[in-house]
């Protein structure tokens, strides 16, 4: 009788004593430390139901940077060089493009002037490329881009240059009852084809920036159509608006990787009760990039020292990730997404409820 | 033996020939018909994955208007009311506003003033009236009045002169994997405190109109200030530009009351596949309001006019409706919600995955 109570102590002992007893270890790609232990001491905090921190799986709202959070935005933002290939194929149809800016500094590929672009540009350069068709034209031509175009250094399609770590995070709030949302400076429609397949977010979880549309008959066909117009930059102070305007309650966890990232940073977590902010820090030369306060793309500073102070968590990649992107073409290593993810070309998708 | 295989047969015959068995037949406060039929033909093709007619999950987005075509709008807009009453409680600090139009149109009562007012005197009473606050101060100030507030006629809180019908609708299509989500006029904050326990829609998937926010710090603290300025109409041709941005995707199915919705049945009706269009006209006088072509609130004309040629089912409610309200303060009307929809003090919700 002794034997066998010694044996059951030690069963309940060995169980109690594994976190992961009975399921698979959480965030395998984080390196066991402050920084993991902080994204599940919070998840853990807003889901016991007993405990002080509990909230409601309402308002467990995740808003997720894209470029250099989610995915890879060195040498450049991903859509920029879609824009580039969009002008060069264009520029079939307008020959007079070689010889006028800004359509000559891409097709030149004139890193001096394309830097010096400017606000206006690169709103023409969205413009030319981005409009004068309709919304699902326009996301033909997004989902047959993303298809093919592979990053530069990594040989892998940029939908393969996602984090894996940040995909198993999505996962795993998920699977804690929070709704996942993209709050994007890029263009939203750029990002809907393929956020479904590659980071289980619905079109409708997509907040980005967006050109004006408008309602027309198109050969007696309802459509909507792409007007060559800025219509809304969600970038900076404009995430907490993009943010307010599409989801309508203050996020509970945030997830950014520079200043752009600062505003919606402060708005989610400034609110009550428990509250994340992480800010992915790119420290990692050999795996990924190495960059912050200097770079052009994606700068970091004022985020990053101010983030002490504000209670903001900040993932070293070099330290805290395991590893940085998925195994090659893995449909594995994709997260399981939530209710109504559509199956796109792309691969195909596990849908699991939240 | 024979009379085991015969009872057997029995059994089976009862069961084939009962389309709720096992389960609640559906649309109970629907009348057997041609309208009831429609809904429950399209649904049943849509769900058929062995059909001709199949949409898988993803793509089971439908739409609804919200004054006239899940709340009753007359007399006037219940919004309407809310700004009545606002006017009222500001006009304390506002002692000029007796004399000045819009306002004194407003104070007064003079419903003929108010007819005239315009886009620019309704656009200054929403200005007045809806922003210089938070969003969180504003979206308070609607909770406290929508818990109150009752409808002059029937006695009972706006949220209790939903049309059961439609409720059940709601739950019928998310129990059929559809994502619901509102489309209306309305001020979107106006609405999403209480769509959630009223409608099992949660904030993030109500689209309405808005007015320009701005992220500020107040006192230090990291807020959505609401600016005195009209962002969006979410009406007419401004419907399908709300989807599209909101949702991206076009809906298969919207529901509508009036021309205001004319377009958002064109666009979610022409694309591939099967469709539902569906109009509620307000033929009851006795259980609610008659009224269509020359009402100035929820005007039917051109919609009504076209609906035959279009496809578009028109649910007659005197004679397709058993009942048109729910029973009063009854819980158990509501339909089951999707996840993710928040509790509020107005009654409970029983969240359900779609």
């Amino acid at each position: 009788m002794s034997r066998i109570l010694f044996a059951l102590t030690l069963a309940i002992v060995a169980a109690a004593s594994s976190p992961a007893a009975g399921r698979e270890e959480p965030l395998p790609s984080w390196v066991d430390g402050p920084t993991k232990r902080a994204i599940l001491e919070f998840v853990g905090r807003v889901s016991d139901e007993a405990g002080p921190g509990f909230v409601p799986v309402a308002d467990r709202i995740a808003v997720f940077d894209n470029d250099g959070t989610l995915w890879c935005e060195q040498p450049v933002y991903v859509q920029a060089v879609f824009i580039r290939d969009r002008v060069r194929a264009l520029a079939e149809r307008h020959p007079g493009w070689r010889e006028t800016p800004p359509y000559s500094a891409v097709l030149d590929g004139d890193r001096d002037a394309l830097a010096a672009l400017g606000e206006k540009g690169v709103a023409e350069l969205v413009s030319a490329t981005h409009a004068g068709m309709t919304v699902e034209e326009f996301r033909r031509i997004a989902e047959d881009w993303i298809a093919l175009a592979e990053h530069p250094r990594f040989d892998r399609p940029y939908t393969g240059c996602v984090y894996q770590p940040m995909l198993e995070l999505l996962g795993y709030l998920r699977s804690h009852g929070f709704k996942t949302f993209i709050v994007s400076g890029g263009g939203v429609e750029f990002m809907r084809p393929w956020t479904g397949p590659v980071y289980g977010i619905p079109p409708e979880q997509v907040v980005g920036s967006t050109i004006r549309t408008a309602y027309r008959e198109v050969d007696g066909r309802a459509e909507l159509v792409r007007l060559p117009e800025i219509d809304f930059i969600d970038d900076k102070a404009g995430k907490p608006v993009g943010i307010g305007r599409h989801i309508g309650r203050r996020p509970i966890a945030a997830f950014g990787n520079s200043d752009g990232d600062y505003e919606m940073l402060r708005y989610a977590t400034e609110g009550p009760g428990p509250r994340l902010g992480l800010i992915v820090h790119h420290t990692d030369a050999d795996r990924e990039y190495a960059y912050d306060r200097d770079s052009p793309v994606g700068r970091l500073d004022r985020a990053l020292d101010e983030a002490a102070d504000r209670g903001w968590v900040v993932a070293d990649m070099a330290r805290d990730w395991a590893r940085v992107f998925p195994p090659p073409s893995s449909a594995d290593a994709r997260p399981p997404g939530e209710a109504g993810v559509p199956a796109t070309p792309t691969g195909p998708i596990r849908p699991e409820m939240p």
